[in-house]
């Protein structure tokens, strides 16, 4: 799963940003153009475009230019992937403590080794 | 939240790289000694535990080393705040579609604008 592989690399290293990670957080409450996502930040444009580039490029954000305008959205998908990978971390884990639980149960005293 | 952000940046950076993310995926079955996780990669000694170093410093893993041989188990803490953050993110995206559904009920023919 080398494909697969990359878009998890380039998500999680869009999201080891906090500016990039509040841009995220703005963008799951409503989409917005790139002079309302940098508002909040003392922050030189260019910089705003780039980390803009780096979430459009690892496919969490999307971006449509109408007129002089360019306006950004989140991208659900990409967060899901991102998600399941959590999911699955979880259920491995969950599965094991549940293997220590019946060991413990059939073995109350430990077992000899 | 400056502390939380930069635990964030720490554990999303941790599992921006394949070789790391596939330690945790080992170790979210159970605990593994350094040679245990070094087994699958053509890789040198070095660049495995520098890897379990980052791993380490983000607060995903710990280890603890008895005599000669150094064990690392999985911290699921740390893999629930980042889980928080999406679930979070999740919420806020169906809080407005919610929103979207609503007012698409109350003017079915498009709103005047």
């Amino acid at each position: 799963m080398p494909r697969r592989a990359g878009k998890l690399d380039l998500t999680f290293q869009a999201l080891a940003d906090p500016t990039r990670r509040r841009m995220v957080e703005r963008l799951s409450r409503g989409q917005a153009s790139v002079s309302e996502l940098a508002r909040p930040y003392a922050m030189s444009l260019p910089a705003i475009v780039q980390h803009l580039a780096m979430l459009e490029s690892s496919g969490l954000v999307s971006s449509e230019k109408v007129g002089r305008v360019r306006t950004f959205r989140m991208v659900p998908a990409a967060l899901s992937l991102a998600e399941k990978w959590f999911d699955q971390r979880r259920a491995q884990w969950e599965q094991r403590l549940d293997r220590l639980g019946e060991h413990l149960k059939r073995f109350p005293d430990g077992e000899p080794e």
